[in-house]
């Protein structure tokens, strides 16, 4: 019992460790860069050097986050961090066996996903992600609006342009992918040029798709910086107010307690004056 | 005449109930990838069941803007929201009938303009198209003022380049078409480099015109967000500023009573000591 | 000189009539549209009708810049607002006579500046055109940091890829050029597959280059957003905490008053009491 | 010893001299055009002359770096500041005799380097990079999350379409300057139509990839402006804020000065009544 809880603190300790740290986030930067170097031509010897080190990698991830378990004083304590969520699934992810010639590939694909514990390890960018979290809902709304207005053009795009071109209008799933290549502006001249050669006055659907989306997608970034700013400068004036506030309050309960005084001096005056 | 009544009250009831909200929702959504489905291609027996489905969902849209008109106390009070009268619109369009196989398209495309009406049923979507909307007459100038100078160089292209490329600057309204490719950045320099063939200077047009727009885009969206801004600082200033004057006032009201309490006393005591 | 001083007057009226300039601006636009017919292909007599309406246009504006003149007291008076100038210039450089065949271009060159009246005509252009033509020399030094960035990169362009394409890298003007293309993201690829077979690591010249453009960039864009913001804010701050710092000292007099006031009553009292 | 401190005193005024300053920036300006012409062909007797003048402006770059030095009471004092440490390594650089026909190209390249002392002659252009410095650190956790999406993407791409394309994707580094011509929009159809004939899903791959990547970019942008403004405001509010809360603070005191001489007063009043 005792023995268990020295453990845990000696865990705990070295969870904290600085040193411990930067060497968990190099072999994370090590460990990517070697699933990168996979994709080179290898050599067999190469290879097997590589199996070797990866297997290493797996076990050192396996006993890093068995250590952290262990630092917590219960193992609900462990998982209610969202973060350890997520370094946990990554390193039990890369554990799965998956020594079929066809899931070899799977296998690779979800070593690499542990480079992502970078964003984990790394304060600074553990407060990037909760920020692009968070403005997740905001951008949500503006999302469906544009999505609306997708859906309605390439129903109509559909419709009337799948017999000039069925590569690139042949259904509605097909028509979206082609307006969000408009609107990214890429070689979108050459879908207008096929259509006006049948339809002429089609440039009045690119054009109007094209000015609809720049519309809205500028009243959007304006929107949101609008939006966070009043939050922002809200919370500071009312910080700000509220000390001043706070004075202004005093002084002039302060005054009132002055001309309780003066009243009671005119009362004693004139009590004495008559 | 009490049944009428009645009546009103289980539609007023019906329009305001949550989940009657989310089965609307539901059905416009459905109906909408319904139409998506349609530009696929379709045996027979699927096509049949699809054209069940749309008369109902036609019929559904009919009784359910005839219970949003009962529900209100006068015809009157439906058509002065605007909503209603964007949802009206798009449910009577598709009421049409259209079954000439000339309309047939027609009749399609007034059908895909109902997932229109998911924006009169949501109302974060509603605020967001308010807001749109308002913004238009400021951005209204600044459109004009590019139009302006996209006139002038399309009327110089038209002129100059003509000869070059008559597909690009046939005629003015066609080389504003290609001003607006070489805006877009979309294969500018294909444009470019033909026209410099015969007018080696020709740079000196693409690059101040692509300027020129880079410039007064940059201008607009920084112009835009400054306005809204001073505004909503205004606001808040004046909002905290009244609490804090009112404050400011109240206290020098207090201090003036004092002042004329004191000259009193001091009046007192001056008649006694005389 | 009655006579003058009255006619004036007349003018004056008419140069501020609401219908008078809402006229001049219809002919403005009229005057644009039919240049801009003039680049369609025109049957002999239309193009005689054209004529006859071009020389009207000219004459009326004629007309209308002398009324304008009239109006003012002084000749010097006009000249001084800068859109009277501008104006002025537009106008006059449309009466200068070039009907040699080769000249013919020049004319409509010059004509189709008239549209540009439209900005001198209509007040929120105006202000527009002000707030660009101020923002130019905030940007002024980006532009010549951006310039020597593109310089740099063209002379090391020029001196390495000239043998690749002396078509895109020939001198330090094209390789410019062929700069400006790569910044606006213009098949900048295919410029860089071509000189990557010879200088295979090439893709360094083209990223360094991009993101530099892209972090100074959007450096600018936030460092004049800031500096507008400030500076209003600033304004705002300093009107609103004058009025503040106005009552607040006019509070602190009044207390002053009262202390003067209570320290006479006290001397009174001691006076007395002795 | 005197003529020596003569010497630094008439140094001094010489750095210091707008004259002498506006012809350094004149000789950089013009030393950066000539190299510019020399990429153009040239005829053997200009390009003696260049030389001579190359030599005569390296000369003179030698003779004005010495006399600031010059003008320093101590070396030391020179090289603290790192914009005279920027300027002497630009100097020395083009100082180094490379006479070798394969040397003569870096020599070229070390010359062009000469006009970015235009950075540090012109002061906005100092100030400038100062802050273009300044945001290096702020902007650096976005590069690396960027960093490790494009790897990711890259890592996925490279496994799954390097047999499509091998020249696109052949490995994980090439997949990721693929990635960045995909993040500019560059032809980026192309590459997934091609994928797409293999992988028909391979759109999903793409669509998600630019969504991040404009959402993450967006996020920044709005971030950093939040973040500077927030630091001015803050900075604005507390300037401002400290002037008004010593006046609150000094009034505070004033109303305290009053009633402790209303309670001496009043004590005295009590004391005679008694």
């Amino acid at each position: 019992m005792t023995s268990l809880s020295t453990w845990r603190g000696r865990f705990e300790r070295l969870r904290s460790n600085k040193v411990f740290e930067t060497f968990v986030i190099a072999i994370i930067i090590l460990s990517a860069l070697l699933i990168g170097a996979k994709t080179y031509e290898e050599t067999s010897r190469f290879e097997q050097a590589l199996l070797v080190f990866d297997t290493a990698v797996t076990i050192f991830f396996l006993v890093e986050i068995l250590i952290r378990i262990g630092a917590e004083q219960r193992l609900r304590d462990f998982f209610r961090k969202g973060w350890n969520v997520f370094d946990f699934l990554i390193v039990t992810a890369s554990l799965i066996p998956l020594d079929d010639s066809e899931m070899v590939l799977l296998a690779r694909l979800l070593r690499i996903f542990r480079v992502l514990r970078l964003v984990s390890m790394i304060p600074e960018l553990r407060i990037l992600m909760v920020a692009l979290v968070k403005s997740i809902p905001r951008m949500g709304y503006v999302a469906l609006l544009m999505f609306i207005i997708f859906y309605i053009y390439a129903a109509i795009g559909s419709f009337l342009f799948a017999e000039v071109d069925e590569f690139l209008w042949g259904n509605i799933s097909i028509a979206m992918l082609t307006l969000f290549r408009v609107a990214t502006f890429e070689d979108w001249t050459d879908v207008m040029y096929a259509t006006q050669e049948l339809y002429a006055w089609s440039w009045i659907y690119y054009l109007t798709f094209i000015f609809l989306n720049a519309f809205i997608f500028l009243n959007m970034m304006i929107g949101i910086v609008l939006d966070v700013m009043q939050k922002e400068s809200l919370a500071i004036e009312l910080e700000n107010g509220e000390g001043e506030a706070a004075e202004l309050h005093g002084l002039r309960d302060d005054v009132r307690d002055l001309k309780a005084q003066l009243s009671r001096m005119e009362e004693a005056l004139q009590r004495r004056g008559s």
